[in-house]
């Protein structure tokens, strides 16, 4: 992983004498501790990473963790408690002057910590640089998604077979979620919404007790996480015959994702993308009924900071991953969206999701 | 939820006008958002809670989650995007002179944002007393934990006859996730651990496509979230006949979490729930292969900050929910750990999850 560490270096200005990520407990874990070591598994809270221009790196990980980290092309530090660390980092790092810290992945709390066991270091964020090096994937990464893609086309594609009348929407998510696991996902991605009739109107909605009947809208909007890797799609289903409004519903939002496909390619912005697929369904007579923004970069984060959103003005370059999610969404009826996770190309863009975007009708 | 804040307010001596609570992106969301707000559903990544001493809660939430956010007892602000969020600010909230924040829960990011939208504002951190006044559960709060400890008490009466030669460990990990999310987890507390062999010396071990063999043990550590509460529990069993160190081994933990329960009343601390049973374990052969904390409280939070550890000094209260964990670890050969919830009560405590804790071997 010396590459990964050192392209970061490159997109920094200011000379670092190195690059500190300090992880929490969890939930609260910077995932560029996994980029940069490349470790696939642990949990490594508290673990304190520092990376050197060179590529050099320098974990310190409790017992807990050292079985874990010994995976890693790294000087192993083991540290018995608070104390020790401070006595790690005295004795081996106390020279580091200029020393670059993710004020995104880090608490506030963590970010005073440092301030104290680092007393002579300066620091400066390096949240965009470190960013900016995860939008562009390289090939190993790029491999992984397209496995954590197709996990997810897999079990999309089954459930239409899995549906029936009466039953409750949380019954699908845990399918959903088994299925992907036994094809070899890690865990979901995130958790899986399973949304059914005018439920399908809310985009984050969280999957209850609601049962499936004829003529619902069926959601489901979900990803594999394989070996740190995400993906994310969403369907949308009629439960019976479509009616009229149900089904120009879904045309609109299948011709945004197309021009939103066909708006992605490098030297474009991501607002471009965004503003291609929000004008046309502003033309259509859902106007209005896109809330959201048209899509996420998405790798070893579901959300990677940067989006196809109006105030994002990132210039597309090949191999970025991105999730392409057009919606329209009507309280009190119902909501379509469809997504798909697209690899950036030198010409235009590659599906790595491939399941029908046909309407069904079940 | 206005008992709640008032709670919070009642254990901060200085005084305050608000408190704000930010969230960033998942997973960096704070608990104390949901706490709080009493909310279930939801995800509100950037929303914004500001929370007065009288218990009036102000949400700032985007369009995607008004529908979740309106099921809050409180004012509700619909932002459109970052520019809106500042408006919202100054127009009702800029007379905020002492405000406390969250510093285990807010990134050094969100910590600078809020200094800038509010710049006349002084900043208090109140992360302690969040902690302590949620360390103490209500009785909403209980039932729900009961509830997450009843789902993974019944799976994991499930799992010895799921077991079978040759069977992936992974696979279990995939079978427990389903069956306690058909049971009406939300999802798994965490990443469930399944492992086998020498595996189980491992504590943070992720599963893998490790065959179960026989003589082999395997250790499943997992919990339920039950509309946003958590359960966390272990079982090791022996696949096959255990041998004499297995035997030995499993009973040093069993008697070690026995003493752990004997030791859980209220005036006493934390460090003396460790203290005991690390004390235990250091009496036996095993000595110094015990090499985590006893255990940690558990609410809406698998880890809720304080846990029984050497260092931790808090005074036990009637109400408190821990994890109660001895462990025994030997790497290359293999980890027994024995896990289960436990409430505090006014003369000792109650044990929450309540499956069979005896020596199986399968």
């Amino acid at each position: 992983m010396k590459n990964r560490a050192k392209n970061i270096f490159n997109t920094i200005e200011k000379n670092l004498d190195a690059i500190v990520i300090k992880n929490a407990t969890h939930p609260f874990i910077d995932d560029n501790f996994f980029y940069i070591t490349g470790l696939e598994k642990g949990i490594f809270e508290g673990s304190l990473l520092i990376v050197c221009p060179d590529g050099t790196l320098d974990l310190l990980v409790s017992e807990l963790e050292a079985e874990s980290a010994s995976k890693a092309k790294a000087n192993i530090h083991i540290y018995k408690d608070k104390e020790d660390i401070k006595s790690i980092i005295k004795t081996s790092f106390s020279s580091l002057k200029n020393v670059g810290v993710n004020y995104t992945g880090l608490s506030h709390r963590d970010f005073c910590k440092l301030k104290d066991v680092f007393p002579k270091s300066k620091f400066t964020d390096v949240s965009e640089e470190l960013l900016k090096t995860r939008l562009v994937k390289d090939e190993m990464e790029i491999e992984l998604i397209k496995k954590a893609c197709m996990i997810s086309d897999k079990v999309m594609e089954k459930i239409p077979d899995m549906l029936h009348e009466g039953m409750y929407e949380y019954e699908i998510a845990a399918e959903i979620d088994y299925l992907m696991q036994k094809l070899g996902a890690d865990k979901p991605a995130f958790e899986t919404i399973s949304s059914f009739s005018k439920n399908t109107a809310e985009p984050h909605y969280s999957h209850g007790s609601t049962r499936l009947k004829k003529g619902d809208f069926a959601l489901f909007d979900f990803g594999a996480c394989f070996r740190k890797y995400n993906s994310d799609m969403t369907r949308t289903f009629v439960f019976g015959n479509a009616d009229k409004k149900q089904k120009e519903m879904y045309e609109t939002v299948l011709g945004a994702q197309k021009v939103g496909f066909d708006s992605i390619k490098p030297g474009l912005q991501t607002s471009d993308v965004h503003t291609a697929v929000s004008s046309y369904i502003d033309n259509t007579k859902f106007k209005g009924r896109f809330i959201h923004s048209t899509g996420h970069a998405l790798g070893l984060a579901v959300h990677e900071g940067v989006g196809f959103g109006s105030d994002s003005h990132v210039d597309l370059q090949e191999n970025m991953v991105f999730t392409v999610e057009p919606g329209v969404y009507i309280p009190g009826f119902g909501g379509v969206r469809i997504e798909d996770d697209i690899l950036v190309k030198k010409d235009g863009m590659e599906l790595l999701t491939t399941s029908s975007r046909a309407l069904l009708e079940i």
